[in-house]
């Protein structure tokens, strides 16, 4: 097995970093300052620009773009068409001051639904579920499940990704407490 | 006029079926085991998965992505950017049991409006229309008219596309009657 | 500096016009009869039909599509994978009479966020901005901000892209005034 598979049609700039055993499809662009970890999966037509981190284990669909300031930390799912930012107030002149980027960072083990919409400034807590074509707005709690637009917490998911019952439990055996508006592991 | 017109930027992989007249864009990617029918339409960036399926005489626009478990059936029309799936409950890790793929069916003469995205396990009745940007989570009647975040109905369609008016006639000519639930053309 | 830069994976047909300084980036598709200003921006995947006609110092942010009959003005922001449309009853099959494609206008300086979808026969009035993830079905007036599926005002926004307080002052030092419907820049 190759140290990463990359299509012949990808774009990977010098100064991009890729780790081992990850997989860049058709049409992918990373620009250089572009950093994608280890066993990730990069579906076709996916840009990665300069300033993007994304973690290990993560699976990035087809058309979804990375841009500076976006943080995706380990073992996150992202879906087909999710569409981040970087700037709240863009205009392509007239500005005043300049274009200031806001950070977007998606916690550990996260999913975001096929088509959703992050404005930037938010971070997607850890194992959080965004339903597709939801536009996030604000931030997401852990374990948290949103939807809509503007996208409004419906309740609670397991790390496997099913819905909690009102007892916090889940079918796969995991089960949850809150702690205040979080919600934690019980071990 | 040839078997069926492919740009020389898109990438057909052996073992993916294309019907005589269709015509394929730049930098559509067709899989192994994908098949499309006769006289289609596949628009610049299109990507079709194996075990998708579709019909004659469909129209997807540019950035549509067909995965495995979606059917479209004949003279369906696909806006641009609309976003279908297969997993209603996505991670990148701790997924137990492994992902099950859910069935999408889009049946003969529908129309997906642009940017609306398919939960999948759902069947979009014959020539139903979606409203552009609407998200589908439910089955969707014949010749209803979704829209909205979630898409629910407002009213009733055509075969031509026109909205019928409050006796279920089109300026086209063709009147339709209720039967329970349903929607059939009268004759 | 050459009078464009044209990535060398982009597509550029015979007969398609494009202003000197504008970039055009990867795998982007400008079809005969595309017309596009000076000193814009087109980024990866963008696609441009004939017929569509784009201003100077246009940002035309990835994967975005203009069709025949979008017209968009000089110093507009379009975000990444905004969606545009031109047939409001699109159907593969079935069509009388056959298709009539409707205009878009977008005017000099809007902006429109990422992800949003445009329904055809619009105008986007000066200056306006239009949220992320929104679906526009109505005329947007001058320096309005909306957002929603489907998206109504929810008040005004600066030249500078900032929003207005409610002495429709701006932070920038611009300030407005209202005339019937609509504002207009206090000199």
């Amino acid at each position: 097995m190759p140290k990463h598979a990359i299509h012949p049609t990808a774009i990977v700039e010098p100064g991009a970093l890729i780790g081992a055993g990850t997989r860049v499809w058709a049409f992918v662009h990373l620009l250089a300052g572009a950093r994608v970890g280890r066993d990730c999966n990069l579906g076709d037509g996916v840009f990665v620009e300069g300033g993007a981190r994304v973690g290990d284990r993560v699976t990035v669909k087809n058309g979804v773009m990375l841009w500076d300031q976006v943080t995706i930390e380990a073992d996150v799912f992202i879906g087909p068409h999710v569409v981040f930012t970087n700037d709240r107030t863009p205009r392509a002149a007239f500005k005043k001051p300049p274009a200031r980027f806001e950070p977007t960072r998606v916690r550990r083990g996260a999913s975001i639904g096929a088509n959703a919409t992050i404005v930037c400034g938010v971070t997607l807590g850890p194992s959080c579920f965004v339903g597709a074509g939801s536009v996030v707005v604000d931030d997401v709690p852990a374990h948290a499940l949103v939807v809509g637009n503007p996208a409004r917490q419906k309740g609670w998911v397991c790390d496997c990704g099913e819905t909690l019952d009102d007892g916090l439990a889940c079918t796969c055996g995991r089960a949850f407490v809150r702690r205040g508006a979080r919600l934690q592991r019980r071990r």
